[in-house]
């Protein structure tokens, strides 16, 4: 594996914690090695990485982004890793609530609905 | 008018400059007066004056939601506003180019020829 | 809580019946008392109150909108609402099969299943 | 050509207005006859015509359906087809009002900028 | 029965498999007849059955359509029609790879393990 | 410059003809070479260059991808992509017919409007 490789586990492992590392292996190293080596050398090693760009406010533009995809799952990995990249709980909600101006209350409200369930998981550690 | 009309004005002013905010009036002023004060009142007045969330990250966050919508005045137009807000050029750069990743490369792409066209624009005063 | 909050409050029971307002409260009281201010006392305070356009037409043109968003909870919440504005089943089986003109089938196929398990809800009683 | 294909040609026109039924047979006469036809033997001959639904209801549901699409040619052919079905400008103003709440406000002041064009127009008999 | 809903329900057979058919009938049969009638007649028996371009083209460019859409259900059931009609399953993982670059990771990714699902169902035949 | 780099101009070159590689370079070159190091470097010269699925089919299906984004730039580029890769125009037309069911009508008509112009410009060499 290559320096980049090392250096966009890493990255990973520490927005999203050690076990989502371990799942986007299980998920994908047997079907599509290629999106497993793509997001995690050029995704996290490369893109992620460029110090152009805080973490934190990197992990807020993505959830903004992920906010009107059909994309629930990595929502909530986004959710969690903003946390992780230092955004308070309030900055997240208000960053939802603002939403509703730009997509509309149903697809803010769900996103509400999904960031208070994370924020639960985390207090109970579950 | 109220006093939350007033201070939403004030902030449309100071994001977006005096011209838009006249070129709004003029837009909904006579078609619909509920969008231009339910805009300026709630919009800027209650929602983007909440200062659980520092205006150069509302902004940001702004645009990575408007990038996948057919909603391109309206991107030109943050993109301003997160320079008014005080991000920098690099950083809205790095932050379309993380984008690619999200939304896909063709979006992301069109919205960095935008950013483009508002950087010169700038600089050149038109 | 203000005049205009109490007349959205008997809107949105009058549309979604009175178990759909206390889940609102529910869902949003603690994480974001803004979403709730907003949704109530402007969404159906002030924006559905208006009486230049009728209570049914709201409804489908509502379900319409909602069709091709990620939003199946709100979608179904509203096909609820639109038999109580108004609405008979017919039309709003005529109005799905017409959006696949317009969204294609997947997804008026799937607004229609959704469709037909509200429908038979209501027959049951659940 | 069918009965099916005259009745559908017929509601074109009513709805549209004579040129437009013109315009769509050049635009697709050549490239694709099979479009010509299933616009209007199935969508407007069959889908439209259904009496399940009346056609002021369809417009504005239509219109409702296309606001959130980068479809904007269509969006104003059908904005002057729900004023040809009976709708008034206050209850489509109304309508896309409403919209602000279920897809965002960029969106539907964009949908409210072209409704106002084609407001001017038909006044301006342009 | 037509003609063409008989080659429009032959075909659907040949894509989906037969259970397939029997399941469109059986949602769609009583609450929409019209969405069954278009979908097997229409759909199947007339634009799919077009010589024009070859089942397996077909059913690869229809994933590659609803991999963005809220429209799991389809999506399932059309990467199933592509290995009917003949695609292999690492042109499948190719073509959704690719999909990354003009969707973004987190569509394609969830499209990529929707995948891998159909792939070992066929394998253990359930 | 890498060895993938020039691979992947290579291939940029053959499917989007010299001029087109030139563009992006002119584009991107000053404003994002990450973007223009990432579509050249790793779109065209890995996943684009990977033999699992043949060139033409890659393009129909970069088509129907890009049909319902608002990314009419990309579209154009790709239809001639296409001709480039061996499709021929009648599959063209058929392919973006049959997503006339999966996307609805008007951003299928949008798209075969689309395709009409590029084959209209080249045959008059524009």
């Amino acid at each position: 594996m290559s320096t980049q490789y090392d250096k966009g586990l890493k990255l990973l492992n520490q927005l999203h914690g050690g076990h989502t590392g371990e799942e986007i292996v299980k998920a994908f190293g047997d079907i599509s090695p290629n999106m497993l080596k793509w997001t995690i050398e050029w995704g996290f090693g490369e893109v992620l990485s460029n110090p152009a760009l805080d973490l934190k406010t990197r992990e807020l533009t993505i959830i903004a982004s992920l906010i009107a995809q059909p994309a629930s799952p990595q929502l909530k990995a986004h959710l969690e890793a903003a946390l992780n990249a230092g955004a308070r709980e309030a900055e997240i909600v208000a960053m939802i609530e603002q939403l509703a101006i730009y997509v509309g209350f149903p697809t803010a409200c769900n996103a509400m609905i999904l960031a208070k369930e994370v924020f639960q998981n985390i207090k109970t550690g579950s």
